[in-house]
């Protein structure tokens, strides 16, 4: 009998975004549920007590929760490695792709989301993050070096806020962190990345929604 | 040549105790280098330059941080596993191993370090969260079933602050949480945990110390 894979899923969030990439890099068919988040499935409630956010990847009924224990399972169950077999330069991926959700998420948020000194504040910090990452990337195609891996998964669907960031920090990150950029478009070749992304702009209009509403509270 | 294992190392941290944990499963053989968290050395300030933190592990000259993948580092090169081979329950011990640092350690640190609403609220959620990881362990010996794993490793360290939490928060833990209590006892008599974990009275009077030092700024 086929394995049933289903995702608990929402267009906008780069961490769900983690997941659909790993599964389209392995070729892993499954049926993609999209959450209302303001309106909470009683399968997510159910599959996710913990924290009730997506993802939640259900393999044969059996949930797991948080992106990056995710893709690290897919990379455990399917063929075609994501992570490095060599325990240090796992280690390596691991602690970068930990940082993109420590780091960029955060101030990435403040900087489309807050005004004033502390959006500038995490304008700062965020450059800062962005180059950080640009340091390790280097000069090698990808994080992982040759080929797209973990960290990469991690990080790319954050460039989904890309527009958005330079629009409401009113700077330039190809300006910033060229090779960063060059990097995002490096991976946006693929298709496992380029399907599982949305647009830039269909990201900025949600995000600025979604400031109004806080605004609004 | 034998390997060269170092650990830049910070007593009360309990994020170095995992390591030193894992390392005593191991039967590793280390060299500690207490760090002075006030005036840090040049060597983890090289180490570890993204977060400046202890626990780092140098092995053969190479870093390795972040406590979690430090431990799976250790877990993945030196026999005696402490994650399980299956994928799901490894996925669910990492699970659950994270929440410790996301839901036990901001929570207990308010219980401890704030004062007033913010510390009732901390003290609530707190409770809470520890009897979510009661209900993990249900009734089995430690987290990973039969044997202690690292689920066990990640959160055993934070026993350490028991003694604090209950003198600061006034309240019981062992009335709130009577498996956990025994599932520490059990935990303390491995020769590994015993050796690596402070004494609570101790941790108490350095975490006050702290406290005022906050409170005179």
């Amino acid at each position: 009998m086929a394995d049933e894979i289903i995702l608990l899923d929402f267009w906008h969030s780069p961490f769900a975004m983690r997941v659909r990439i790993a599964l389209a890099e392995k070729g892993i068919e499954y049926e993609s549920r999209e959450e209302d988040l303001s309106n909470k499935s009683s399968l997510l409630l159910k599959m996710n007590p913990v924290y009730k956010q997506v993802p939640v990847l259900i393999h044969n009924g059996r949930p797991i929760c948080e992106s990056l224990t995710i893709v690290e399972y897919i990379d455990e169950v399917w063929p075609l490695q994501l992570l490095p077999s060599n325990p240090y330069d796992k280690a390596n991926a691991m602690f970068w792709a930990d940082y993109v959700g420590k780091k960029i998420y955060p101030s990435g948020k403040l900087v489309w989301g807050a005004t004033g000194e502390v959006q500038e504040a995490a304008k700062k910090e965020m450059i800062g993050n962005m180059k950080e990452l640009e340091g390790e990337l280097g000069d090698k195609p990808y994080f992982g070096g040759e080929s797209f891996g973990f960290t990469d998964v991690a990080f790319i669907p954050f460039c989904t806020w890309f527009y958005a960031l330079e629009t409401c920090g009113e700077f330039s990150i190809i300006h910033n962190c060229p090779k960063l950029v060059a990097w995002t478009k490096r991976c946006m070749q693929r298709e496992s990345v380029a399907k599982s992304l949305p647009d830039q702009y269909k990201v900025y209009c949600f995000l600025m929604e979604l400031k109004k509403k806080f605004e609004a509270r």
